[in-house]
């Protein structure tokens, strides 16, 4: 097992990752990546010595309860919670895929135990860059618009194309990639998953961050820790080894590893929401008492409003864990459950900042940076002005404010806003997912008893 | 165990019941009364065997597979589910009761057993007249606007006062009575909890319902068979024995049964409405196709939007069921989920009724009557109009039409919209419970925590 | 010009009505209609004298003060109101249609001048059965699916088919048919438009109405008076003589009709829903009022939500008539601020009831009838434990929450709910003519601007 | 009147202003208020000729047409608008202070003429530190909560505290300082209104800016223009002579001034609102067109949402003007259509960026920098993967996301999101606003007729 140390090491390995149009040599140089590098390497730090001599990500759960502690893991190692989702669903696409050649179930077996043992964080590469949206893989002008295997060689094969919205793709050691969705007969070249190390020949991984640049961080009490890096990753002719090839042309198992990764990338999300939102309560709470307005029925109600949102979400992750269904490894979390959640947890993430906003105020907006504070002629005046009650220092106060920003209103605030929607896919998607899952039979049946119809049949 | 039959005969007893202005003889043969009275009499019939011998309501759940199985039993009763939350509120307040008064504790001990084996319905009665909202109890203008002790006897009590909102009033045997809310010293007369039957003299039920009057059954799809009576109780110097008291003037216990009986009312409330939700979905569905649209984006989406609220609702009632706390007899759902899962069920319920208009459209209001179909020279041309699917009659179209504004649009549904909001207590009184069992204290910690800042001391 | 006691005679004209299977001979001497009659003559004895020799709603508007003072007349006349529309839109469909055959256009001059003359009351027809919606009237299993002309005589035509959702069908003199939508080549039959008086021979109205029945009309404060009857109608081979047809056949005309009456629809709905609203606002203070709880800062921030509600479609119907565009006989509301306000205002008033029903509480559902306070022995009780404020009676109480019941939870406020969402078209369609009308292409510009783009070609 | 280029020498006055905590000798100079003051100076330049001689804004609107024009030029000065409001609220508010002191209303009239005549542009300040919301300004621990005078001299007066959330701060030339509240008796300190020019001595400026810093201004195509700074002033004993008190103790006027402003203010707010929601729609738009998913029936429905908000709130808007009162320079717009459209732009602002951003899309927070597409190796690759629809290139493409970004989801966007609820005081205040000017004794009155109930007394 790593340490965060040695994982700092490891990324030292020649990867191609270009950030604001500049190349980055050493990531672990990279200002703008450090908060994020500290954090990953954290979560190396505290799970260096376990039971099962692997990090617990690695602990493929076999029951609610395993279900529980693995989502305990993710919520402590965050951003990195996204990092293991892929071996996850890997793991699940096993049967599947090796019906389709046993080779691909064996592959996968050797490639997730190689990243149990050296500890690796792996990304997962699923969104293309789609092209024309209207139009299929196979019908688009520009053919790499949809990555695809451009060579077939004895000892592997060539791809070509790009990935989108890959989360911490410049801080991990292994790339999975998946077809992004089912591919059709005559489109044998876009079904293929395959894995390839972060610094494989041919890949680029062109970064973004929302981690705060020049300005004092003490401003950006979040963001400043836990800014998650993206990226768009560049497959400029890759070579990939057979043994690192999960499929490549079997078009009806396109979609089964992007099926089985929604499922854990939406588990994620909805636990992590549900910490957020608490955390959104904990804000607002913090916020009034630091105004001194936090009995003011106003207040009380929209911070009423905050808790029934963070006790819904919750709800929601408590009703899906419980709900598991498949036997051993197979064990998934409900899927109906993960995906309302998921949807109602982003349909109203916006209305709760506006209340958290609201319970604020201008401050957010206005808040003197903390240098401000250290200015000897106006320190002392500032720091009295923004007191607001006996019980918290104007300092206080101030950070936070600049913490509201930061989480809410800020580089990262956006990102969390557009990331509780897109993360596991936009709304619609999951409403698609939910309406597949619902058991509308039953409801149909149902509301016919209930008003006397005989049921008809569906048309 | 009593039959239905034997459950009619019961309810000719004597009571004094008023409807529409009018004196009720015999509730049986009051045609308002006779689809609840049948409704009732059904779930007598279908539970007249039990391996424990008693009806299954009065199964004291004591783990969260009894709680399931409670439910289960509760829908499947449905009005009648609110029929034994009074004796579970009882048998969970024996305890602090008891350290009132020893024989509170065995009063409540024999009563519970003499309504298991008579197989007694129960009817809850909480809320008083209130008078003027602003002013507690004592110091009411009119003293009786809360339900009062007016003298003690050495055998008993007499009280006065008026208790409302009584579901299913007119249909049960026996009336237990509780304090609406916490009393202060100086409220000995009002601290009162006891039990007296339906026809105990002195008692007058003013009953109100939504079932259909003189227009053709075949319109009322729902009300005609679930239309739920409701009463307003007159306690005109009752006189009520001293074994049949649980509670006589100790203030500082006066909100120990309300408390306890608001848990499993709101339980049964958010049972209720994931099933009324599902109803709602299975519903939307079959005007959908019996208008064949059901392919149509928009009346996909408006579906979408009742599965999530559906499935929400359903999250809330599992996680509260889940997350139940307390020994044995103890057992409670958890009352953050329940209280929020009720006050969600309520605050979206009416939106979701909207779509569920929008999608039927306006013959939700113009449809003709059944009686129309069988009118010999017009009711051909209906049928052939009212069709607009191949798989549907013009018939069974129209049924589904009249059971959407039976349950949405006309006195039944009217009935659920309110009582979707004020079964257990408005939506403020949720908000209220909500903030109380939402675990502030580790929503602050984490939220400093996460800012990176001392815990501040509340204020 | 009519009075309300020679409008009654009027009705009494042979027509044929069936109303919940049976055959009215006499509307005026039906009970359900009695209500709605008294309604309409009352508009006629207010109207009885006017400077122009014929009832308000004949006047033309050309000017944005001639609009106002007609939805005042609207606003008093109500159900009424959707009376007028057609022949406002046959007048500003005049041009048009004369272009298409110039006897269309005198034709229109005719009717209009005589309805004028003869102070009538028109319906207007639209809504077909529509049969499979999937499928455009042409191709329809059922030919009558949509209403069309059977056969073509020299002195005029004859028509077969079934519209639905005739407002106010049962009282009025004349009906007016227009095409539901744009027909195209093929479907020159169904291309028709007519006027036929209300006792022609083969149209049979199948009457609905949400008036109270058997029960003590008390308790039905508004309904009583407001309930607004709805037909269906049975064109079966009706004769319409040549001096009646307005269109038949010419397909590119079919929508100008609808079209045009669609706005005046929708203006009368904002109007309507305007008042409405605030009649909303009006009753959550006196119900607030009468429980003695208007100060407490819940129900007055609900009560805030009613007023922001009530106000900004106020403020949509404003600005609908002061932007009124069109010269002359052909001014027209705004169609974006009309049709706008008409969707945000059935968008969100199953919430606003929900507001109202919630300051109201249980006593909605549970309120006694007026007959039960006329009891000898309880009535004293009943009216003592009713009273909640020394400033109003408990009499006066009840009235109020039957009123609140019968507004928005029983029979008449299920059709408001359904109407609110359906008159003038469902939410979707206001969308389409809000999309169609809203100014994409200056909303596109100053957005490139903003972002300093070069405007894209529009794809 | 100033060109830009005499508006930026004119800001060379020695004023002391302080960011990020360093002083900023020259605010021309800072980078980061380089690009608002190009804003302020072309706003100088386009409107250097005018037929009064004076900038618009300082025309006084007397009609409809006065405020529909002086709402144009606000717009299209946007920033700068709020810069004149004060002068508005000064020159309604000359009558009821002159009736306090006649002293006052001259100084007010030589004020404005000053503020006309040099073309200055005028902060407002209001908002006071505040310290324990729970107190008045005479009652809190440090006196200074409030700004107060703190010496009285035959010249003038010296005021100490500090006013915050104060728009263009540190770019105006003079500030006017209110009184945020009533004041009482006992209070007449804190009773003070007056001007002081911006680098008056013992006046500090703290400003904050969203501007973006380092990064490639490309990536910031709305926030490099279009950034406001906001400013804390801290007066530490500033010297105000007696020609520029508009207010010093008559408590009995202390609101007048804000109450006039507040107006004018929400106006502006209110405007800008409309504009900014049209530029949303716009935004929506143009980013479907550039995924090529414009036609798709989800995206149009979202975006459909988006034109209903922007039409209702200019709907709000047109009302408002079209409903103003007052006579002559008194004119005001109408405060109930104010404040409500107010409170309703604030209160789905959040959930309409929702939209935006659920339309857009993850690309949102993981565009590539356009410093990326310069790249001479990969700039090729991505250009050709971000493209989506022939009729856009990649890199326009990719501006568009970058201002998504910009404008909802970085550093502006939640400036706006935040002032979209702050200015003019939080929707709390609104609601207030509301609830006085509604007229709810017609609305009272209405709601009795209309169930038959005799106007009960208000109590």
């Amino acid at each position: 097992m790593l340490t965060g140390e040695r994982y700092r090491e490891s990324l030292r390995d020649g990867r191609v990752v270009i950030l604001d149009g500049r190349r980055v040599d050493d990531v672990t140089k990279a200002p703008e990546l450090a908060g994020a590098i500290d954090w990953v390497a954290d979560t190396y730090d505290r799970y260096v010595s376990t039971p099962s001599g692997a990090h617990p990500m690695y602990d493929i759960p076999a029951s609610v309860g395993d279900l529980r502690r693995r989502i305990e893991v993710l919520l402590d190692c965050d951003m990195t919670a996204s990092l293991s989702a892929a071996v996850l669903a890997l793991a699940s696409s096993r049967s599947p895929l090796s019906a389709a050649d046993t080779r691909y179930g064996e592959r996968i077996d050797v490639f997730i135990e190689e990243c149990r043992r050296n500890d690796w964080r792996v990304a997962e590469a699923i969104t293309d860059a789609k092209g024309d949206r209207m139009l299929p893989p196979s019908k688009q002008h520009d053919p790499d618009a949809y990555l695809r295997v451009v060579e077939r060689r004895p000892e592997g094969i060539v791809v070509r194309g790009c990935k989108m919205h890959i989360t911490a793709a410049p801080l991990v050691h292994e790339i999975v990639v998946l077809p992004t969705k089912q591919m059709k007969r005559g489109e044998e070249d876009y079904a293929v998953a395959f894995a390839v190390p972060a610094n494989t020949p041919g890949l680029t991984t062109v970064a973004v961050t929302t981690a705060p640049r020049q300005r004092d961080e003490r401003d950006f009490p979040v963001s400043r820790h836990h800014a998650v890096p993206d990226g768009t990753l560049l497959f400029d002719d890759v070579f990939v080894p057979n043994e690192r090839v999960f499929l490549a042309g079997e078009v009806e198992h396109s979609s089964t590893l992007a099926h089985a990764l929604g499922t854990w990338e939406r588990t994620s999300s909805i636990a992590g929401s549900a910490r957020e939102a608490d955390l959104l309560v904990g804000l607002a709470q913090l916020v009034a008492e630091s105004n001194g307005i936090e009995r003011v029925p106003h207040i009380r109600d929209k911070i009423a409003e905050l808790i029934i949102y963070a006790t819904m979400v919750r709800a929601g992750v408590e009703a899906a864990l419980n709900a598991a269904y498949g036997e051993g490894d197979d064990l998934r979390p409900d899927e109906l459950f993960t995906n309302v959640t998921k949807c109602f947890a982003s349909m109203h993430y916006h209305s709760m900042l506006r209340n958290l906003q609201d319970i604020a105020g201008g401050l957010v907006l206005t808040a003197p940076s903390h240098a401000d504070l250290d200015d000897e002629e106006i320190g002392d005046q500032l720091r009295r002005y923004l007191q607001a009650s006996p019980s918290m220092s104007g300092t206080d106060r101030l950070r936070i404010f600049h913490a509201v920003r930061d989480l809410t209103a800020d580089a990262l605030g956006g990102w969390h806003m557009v990331a509780k929607i897109m993360s596991g896919g936009g709304m619609y998607a999951q409403k698609m997912v939910a309406r597949n899952h619902f058991d509308m039979a039953a409801a149909r049946r149902s509301a016919a008893q209930a008003i006397g119809l005989d049921l008809p049949t569906r048309p």
